[in-house]
């Protein structure tokens, strides 16, 4: 095995989610069993770097427009504003077809201990486009853990005297989960958003 | 979201080991959180696909020369040859560092279920080393299944008369794995291969 092989490996094992072994075994897959795939591989790589771009509204990923689908979607109600940390967490609130607002991606929480305060986030654009005046609910989609507890805090700080209302989605046990499995910081969420049920 | 962004999305859920979730995770890994890395990977994969091709001996990896660095590596045992199903399994007893000889890649097993004959494997190039009468042992490093057990009893009836010496890899119960949670195959083959012990 020389070089070549092993800088393929390096490059696999430096993507989140694949460890040594599954780097070895993707690049012998692509190399040995089934060539063609890497080709294609390259032209999709390439063809993303190319066409993807940061939405210049939200934060969140366009193509080859400077704003993103949802941005530039006249349905969507420009009234609601929701907050993520993470593209990813737009395209999952995106697949449960419950929102029809905006979006706004931040790419990160703040964290004092790590050293991510606002100005290392999307987070300057968020209150230009909230001093715009059109949006009336902000709704944080931020995750239930210190750092999205402390960006929420920050957020809501920044409006306070402005007549925006501010949202936290809801906590508790996922759906299809059994308390048993439930962590103790989800039960306690559970527990404190309990609803009365009649 | 549009359409560069889920070609790469599928290109990478096509690779073993990626499912929808972690392909998407890779896209945007790729796109949004460190996107120098996908020039990088862009790279490594066009230059492994220049630079490894198959072995002409053993079927294995080789990069830029035609035999493979086991192959043309005066230091190894050129009388023992092992017969391994794939170059992960090569690679795994490299790392083992338990074997000097040289390696024969069948890129395969027989199967008759799946319609995979000795045509369909590096098999024909496997006897044509054996012809000329330099190895005296083969070790059949073959997995411990129905198809691996086919693959060995083919070769064994093919030297059948030839003074080598056949020997197929011991199975039983892996390094630090309990006998508790052993599958029914690999008991019955630590049972069979039993050994005095004193």
């Amino acid at each position: 095995m020389g070089s070549a092989f092993e800088d393929l490996q390096r490059a696999l094992k430096q993507l989140p989610g694949l460890g040594y072994r599954s780097a070895e075994r993707l690049a012998l897959h692509l190399l040995v069993e089934r060539p063609e795939r890497l080709s294609l591989l390259v032209d999709a790589l390439r063809g993303a770097a190319d066409a993807v771009r940061r939405c210049q509204v939200c934060g969140g990923l366009a193509e080859k427009e400077p704003t993103c689908a949802v941005c530039s979607d006249p349905r969507r109600d420009a009234t609601v504003l929701c907050v993520v940390e993470q593209v990813l967490d737009q395209i999952a609130l995106e697949r449960s077809s419950a929102y029809s607002g905006l979006y706004h991606v931040l790419h990160g929480k703040l964290s004092p201990i790590s050293g991510v305060g606002p100005e290392n986030l999307n987070m300057a654009a968020l209150f230009s486009r909230l001093a715009r005046g059109e949006v009336r609910e902000l709704v944080l989609a931020l995750p239930n853990d210190v750092e999205g507890e402390a960006t929420c805090h920050y957020i809501t700080e920044q409006l306070e005297g402005d007549s925006i209302t501010v949202s936290r989605i809801g906590f508790g046990l996922p759906s299809g989960g059994g308390v048993f499995y439930a962590d103790p910081v989800t039960l306690k969420s559970a527990l404190e958003s309990r609803r009365s049920y009649s």
